[in-house]
This record gives structure tokens, sequence and C-alpha cells, in this order.
């Protein structure tokens, strides 16, 4: 293990993900449904979305420990026709939900070309792009759109916080180029920036959040007095509306007043929405001839004059591409200050320390 | 008719309607196909949408005159499965290409629950919002993706212009509220507007264009010196890249530097394309239920507490519902500058003068 910044410490994924999962077999998981967890959990790091990765494991177990968990859930479709359905999740952990989601929408868009499975009584299930890109395996694409577990975006002009930064995301084939993977807040900023900002003590740039009174507010530690902006101003707003509409609300999910602040309630069944459109590329004819043309127009983005001061153009995924590859190889750099929190964790669960299983 | 703005005159909806179809008929073309894209352009005005109503149709004149639409075409479905097909246009006009896709996503979706149907060879179509709309009076929802018919967009830091203005678009079903209708460019400005800025000789906000050294572009009449900005910066770029795949490249239509210019170029094939996505509520639980959660989201969104000086919060497609009410019952304002222009085209083409026509 070597870590070019003193900072971090580089652990191996595969002891990530068996750390995570250790933690939920203590908490009495049934192993696989914890090495899902574990596995898409150590995913997020894999790509870079540490935000939404190991750093989530103490507010997890805190939550599972308090009840507002179902360990053992019956997760069930309720709603189903040839092209959709609606997967019940029974409270259980968000990753075991929308995986189950993403499987039968991925065997049903074998059937009928195109599939939509909607998730309610699910809950936080990390970063909307693992999902968006599952079906990329099967030569099919994903498009994925969740409600976020904490409202901070009001209406345009308004300053009741109904609206959370409900993500977009989307997983699209390219042949020898990497996928195409989008994965956006429809705020300016996500929330878990805001609070990395106050972390590191450094100020918010303007426009990302606003006070009660309409003006630029900076100072993330005061973060609790405002809230975030959408992207393109009241075109965000429309987009955070209409995903929240299509991931809560269709689903029979949660929005609007009754999203619950999952940072400050660990009880409360959140009855969190996630929905995915998957699409098989071999409905609308040669799939070679789909790759080729991304990778064309790929090459054409990258290749673009660019600005003066710009030294690379980059595609949607591009960057979490090669940020999997170089941590595959050389360890993923997790911050020691959050090793310091897992291993107090570890000693809270009883399982062997990060460090001491990664040196295993 | 009577106009509050002496610049402007009110037209009967059905008389613009009827003057449209005959300038459609005037070229050859059937009279139900004439009348299918009269009503959805007028309709285009009716809602306010009039950068896309009857100010197009002395382009779409010029284009048929020139031999660049197929005025007889023979669309048909090209790809198909249960919940999804690709519709080959022929390179009709985009309103009957579209149409007839998002008739057939509505009786696909009946079955399936939901439906996919890309366009390939199809045109510009007019308003997003008019297709995305469709689905509503079956209980559906519609998702509707467009490729634009000009690249004003580079990708980010770059300065080829790779991407056009992409819309997106929503209609959700409410119950006694309008209901929510998204419709969207993912740059901060549509072109079109760019283009009525120049037109009234006033100068465009910072944010909405760049020149090529990356410095605002604030003057309308150097537009051509610069391009588009996207909403949320890089957010922007990567939803318009990822519509554009969608739209345009999923079905086998023209992406990137294969988009045509049809401002420039009244002849070339411009193998536009679109895609509607319908979802029939009925397959995700009782309606009732469904439309009564957005009616009480609506409502919470309306009644939210505001910003200083902000008098009212609007839902998307707000706005358009109430100008579609005040037209429908005291006529369409139409520019007098645009009526000069259609009563020189009348004379061009041989049919009865729009305000004779009114006035009858």
């Amino acid at each position: 293990m070597k870590a070019p910044n003193p900072n971090f410490t580089s652990i191996d994924p595969a002891a990530l993900r068996d750390f995570i999962q250790a933690a939920f077999v203590s908490q009495g998981f049934a192993q696989d449904d914890a090495r899902t967890i574990a596995t898409l959990m150590a995913e997020a790091d894999l790509q870079g979305s540490d935000g939404h990765g190991v750093i989530r494991l103490p507010q997890y177990m805190k939550r599972i420990r308090a009840g507002g968990i179902n360990k053992h859930p019956d997760i069930r479709v309720v709603h189903e026709r040839a092209a959709m359905a609606v997967v019940d999740g029974d409270n259980g952990m968000g990753h075991l939900v929308v995986s189950r989601a993403v499987d039968l929408a991925i065997e049903k868009a074998r059937q009928c070309g195109v599939a939509w499975v909607s998730t309610r009584y699910s809950n936080h299930a990390g970063p909307a792009s693992l999902y968006a890109r599952k079906p990329l395996q099967h030569d099919m694409l994903g498009l994925y759109f969740a409600v976020g577990n904490a409202n901070h975006l009001p209406p345009w002009g308004g300053t009741d916080m109904l609206l959370s930064t409900n993500p977009i995301a989307a997983g699209i084939p390219a042949g020898s180029e990497p996928p195409v993977v989008l994965d956006m807040a429809t705020t300016v900023a996500a929330y878990g920036k805001v609070k990395a900002k106050a972390k590191r003590g450094e100020m918010m740039p303007e426009g990302w959040m606003i006070d009660r009174q309409g003006k630029p507010l900076t100072d993330p530690n005061r973060a609790s007095e405002g809230f975030l902006l959408p992207i393109g101003d009241y075109k965000g707003y429309g987009l955070a509306l209409v995903v929240g509409l299509l991931a809560g609300t269709l689903g029979g999910a949660a929005m609007g007043k009754e999203v619950i602040d999952f940072n400050a309630d660990h009880v409360s069944v959140t009855n969190t929405g996630q929905a995915i459109l998957v699409i098989d590329l071999s409905a609308f004819g040669e799939v070679s001839h789909f790759k080729g043309a991304v990778d064309t127009l790929v090459k054409d983005i990258r290749n673009s004059d660019r600005l003066p001061g710009v030294d690379r153009i980059w595609l949607p995924g591009e960057q979490s591409h090669e940020r999997r590859q170089a941590y595959q190889a050389a360890g993923i750099p997790i911050a020691n200050s959050l090793i310091k929190e897992l291993e107090a964790l570890a000693g809270d669960l009883g399982i062997t320390p990060l460090l001491q299983g990664a040196a295993a």
C-alpha cells in the first residue's frame, strides 16, 4: 500500500468490500444480501463517488441499529405488466431493492425491448450511476431517476424545501470507447459537497446556495439557513419536480412533504422511490452500428477545438472510468479521518478492523 | 377581434389552423395531413409557444418548395417489439411523423404498461410539449426527447458546435389541477430567444452565450461568433448529449456532425430524431390515487412561502395552461409584422389571406 497524499491510505477494493460485508453481517443480515450491498458500496468508492461509498457506513449502521431498516425484507412485485413493474422494497436497504428492480427491468427489456421498474419502500441506494450502468453488460442502455433522501430545494421563487436534489443518471454503451455515463443532481451542487466544504473549512462559490432573503450564501456552516439552487434556475426546479414525480409519486413512494430527512431521522420509514428504464439496443437495429455511432460522437467531442486554457474535453463518466482503472490497480484512497471513524465502528460492531483486514 | 397591444392582432384559433392547412394543401399535401400539421402548429401558438407555431410557416414552405420535405411520405415501422418501435418518417413533416410515433406508443403502453417509440428521417415538429401532453387524455404520462435542428452548443470546454439545444419535455396528469408540463431546452436560452432579442434590438443578459474566447457575448447580432451555454455548466452539456443519444443515435437519426442546420439548408434530408416514452398510470395502481398525490404536491408548491419580491410560484406548464384558456376565448395575439409576412406568403401561395379568412 502506498499513498501519494499523506492524508489518505490506499485500500484494496476487495478488502473494502469484505469489511463492509462484515459490518452488515454483524447486524444480522444474510451473507448474500450483505455481499450485494458491500459490492455496490465498494464500487461507489472505486469509481470515485466517495460521497456515496463507505463514508455512508456509519450512518447506515446507526439507522439499522435504531430499527429504521428491515434486515430481512420481503422484496416483491406489487404491480406488473409485460414492460413494467412496481417493486415494494419492504423497507430494506436500497441497494438490495434497486438491484432487484434493475435485474427485473433487464429481463423485461429482453422480451419487450424497453422496460420500466419503479420502487417503493426502498431506501438510499448510493450513487445513481451504479444502477444506470448495470444494463451496459447486456448491451442495454439504462436511465435512472431517484428521489433524494432529504429536501434541500424549494420551488423556484419559494422558501419551503419541498424538493430534493433528485438525480438523473444514464448509462449508454459505446464500442471501443468507455460508455457514456451521466450522473447528475438537478441542483448546482449536491448537499454532500456543501458538507465537504464545511468539513474542510472552505467557503462555497456563489451560485450554490441562497439564504431566505434570496442573497448568495457562501458560508457552508450557515447551510441550514438557506437552500440549494437548481441548475438553470426555473428549469432545474422543473426537472427536480418531474424526476421526483417519476421516481417517487408514480411508484407510490414519498415525494414533497412526505420525504424523510434521513440524516436527521434514523427511525421513520423513508418510503424512498427510484425508477429504472432499460432499453435493449438489439431491438433498435444492429448493436454494433449503435456502438460505432457513439464511438464516432465521443471522438468528435474529445477532439473538438477548445476554449483558451482548457486542456482536455471530458465525456460524462470518463473521469470515473479512469479512476476505476487506477484504483483497481493501486487501491482506493480513503481519507485517514474516515479510516479512523471506520476502525472505531469496527470495534463497536465487533468485526475485524479495515486496515487489519486489508493487510491480511 | 380586439388587441390590447397595437402591435398585435388577435386571431381566432380555428382561423389560424385553417390558414395553415390551406398553405400545406396549396403545396400538394393531402387534406388530412395538412389538417394534422395545422392543428398542431395552431396549438403551439394557442399555448404561447409562439417560436414554434405559425412563425415557422414561411420557413417550412421554403423547404417544401425547395424539395427538402417529402409531401407524401410512407411513414412506417422499421423495428418493433411489444413495448417499442422505430418509426421511419421517410422525410415527411415532423408533426406527422411524431404524431404517428406518439399514437403507437400510447397503443403499446396500454398493453405493456410502458412503451418507447423512436423516430428517424423525421423533421422539425414544433414544441416538445405538444407531444409530451398527448398521452394525458388517456391518463398516461409522456416523456419526450428531441434532437434540435441546428447545432449551437459545443461540449463543455470546447468550441466545435456538436450539440443542439436538445429539449426534454414531460406531461404528467393531475386531478383537479392542470397537468404538470415541462418543456425545456438543455441550454440556458433557446436559440429562438437570441433571434428574438436581435429582432427587438435588445442585448442579451450574461450567461446566455459566450464567444470563442470564453467571454460573455451579449450582442445578439454577434450570435454567429459564439455559442449557447448549457444549463448547470457541464451538467447541461451532459444532459444535451444524453438526450441526443436517446432521441437521435438510438433510433438511427442524425447526431453530432450529422445534424443539418435547417435554418441555412433547405434541401438536405435532416434525418431528425425524436423519442417518446409513454407510461400508462393504470398499470401502477389506482389512477385517482396518483392524480390526488400530484394535486397535493402542486398545492404544497403553489402555497410555499416565497422569497422577497416573488408574487406567485408557478408550476411547470401552468403559464401555458392559462394562456391557452385566455387565447381560446379572446383569440391568439399575432405580431402585426408576422401577419404582414403571412399575408405576403398567402399571395405567393395563392390562398385566402389570414385576416380575410379570420373575418369570414
